[in-house]
């Protein structure tokens, strides 16, 4: 297949070195500054690049690697472009705003939304890897797209190295992500932003270190994200600060019974779920 | 010097087996399970152990590692054993509440609170390591002990192997720790208490796994330990909530400069102070 990779940044690049590396597909690249498709070209992580307008409807699948709210105008301003029948698939962390608003159009290929579930603390292309998805899933949140499209892109998952894929709606994936990242990275901002933190220094153990980790974080990025996923994460802002003031209660009460069941129960969730 | 060390659980026989591998002193040790104490000796984490009676007027420096609230009453129960001006120390994660008791008695030894910052996940003498230590903080909180008798303590925790050394006040310890240890744990816990967490598999990543690690506790210790430091970790959880609450109203009026302001200066933070 002739595989287009528009956007070669953290995310993007890591996929066409991923498709080089571990299948034989044929790697179109495409970045909004030429240089780093030069250099992209250069470096082998693809094996074309050149205009839109040429590459776009020679490609069988296109990933869209860009910011969420450039996805929906990049697929209507090409929608001419690609291949009657071809994939075109998005990396973006959030599905259901895009996937809903791209399932009420009339189109002559098929947009499923993706997510391959890695990322760095640092972005760019200088930053990309072959291995970024060593031991990542790719999620695949198809809406009004023949069964056989997924299958076919699900197959190049495997292809590529992932080692989970799994096909869910849009919906059900974005409220998981906000569990499992997006709540994790505001309670980790918002942890750093204690007073006390300029004095850890000296004072600090693991404990600090893993849950203060992903305070690292591209602000422009993410605060699109959270904003794109509102109702989910909000209800998980609202989970874990009702779950806070348990223990605030049992602490203030000195109900160390109350205390034990809590973290018992967390202990016990953690041991079984990993 | 004859080093006592009382109670050999994870801490406890993690100090014996570091003082007998980084310093020449010689290991008394004792448990109040007689077969783990027979074990240390065998094992060489020990030189010597027997009955309290015998070892305790010994030793010239004594670590008592058991529960937070089992070291007032050992220090008191035993106070006629210890020798003339040793030096009885502690390992417990919470300072103030303990030392400021002891400061109020006339004994004939100088008590100071000490604090070892390593742990696991996992307890008791067969997990113990005489690599915990590699890379942690030492911590003195000393009240009414001389100066001379800090300085022992400090000297010996770098012979030990200690990366750093903080002599402070068991008010400042205590706050610190809220900070860098405890609400980790309690915002671990709550957050692994979401309804979602059972269904994270395929959907998580790096964040996740780093953010929940503290979630496996033993919840006896630490229920001890969150009640003996209840002001300042109640003062981190109403921190937390408060930037919580900072977040939500920023992403419920989608106000995306809001957003990244409070992601950009959590970045910073995390940038500055690692």
């Amino acid at each position: 297949m002739n595989i287009l990779v528009v956007g070669l940044g953290l995310i993007g690049a890591s996929i066409a070195k991923t498709l080089k590396k571990n299948t034989d597909h044929y790697v179109l690249g495409w970045n909004r500054t030429a240089s780093v498709s030069r250099r992209a070209l250069e470096d082998g992580a693809v094996d074309e690049t050149g205009e839109l307008s040429e590459l776009i409807p020679k490609a069988d699948i296109t990933f869209i690697n860009i910011y969420e709210e450039g996805i929906v105008p990049f697929v209507l301003e090409n929608r001419a472009l690609f291949k009657e029948g071809s994939i075109v698939a998005d990396s973006c962390g959030i599905k259901t705003k895009l996937c809903r608003r791209l399932e009420k159009e009339q189109l002559g290929f098929y947009f499923i939304g993706c997510h391959p579930m890695a990322g760095r603390e640092v972005s760019g292309y200088e930053n990309s890897l072959p291995t970024l998805f060593d031991g990542a899933s790719f999620i695949c949140t198809p809406t009004n797209a023949p069964k056989s499209k997924t299958d076919t892109l699900v197959e190049l998952a495997k292809q590529m190295g992932f080692e989970r894929t799994v096909v869910t709606t849009p919906e059900h994936h974005d409220e998981m992500i906000a569990f499992t990242s997006q709540i994790a990275h505001v309670l980790a901002c918002s942890y750093v932003l204690s007073p006390l933190a300029p004095m850890h220094d000296g004072f600090s153990a693991g404990s600090y270190r893993d849950v203060s980790r992903v305070a690292r974080i591209n602000a422009d990025m993410w605060s699109e994200l959270f904003v794109a996923n509102k109702e989910p994460l909000i209800r998980e802002i609202d989970d874990l600060t009702a779950n806070l003031e348990k223990f605030k209660a049992a602490i203030s009460s000195e109900d160390t019974d109350a205390l034990k069941e809590l973290m018992r129960r967390a202990n016990k969730i953690k041991e079984e779920i990993g």
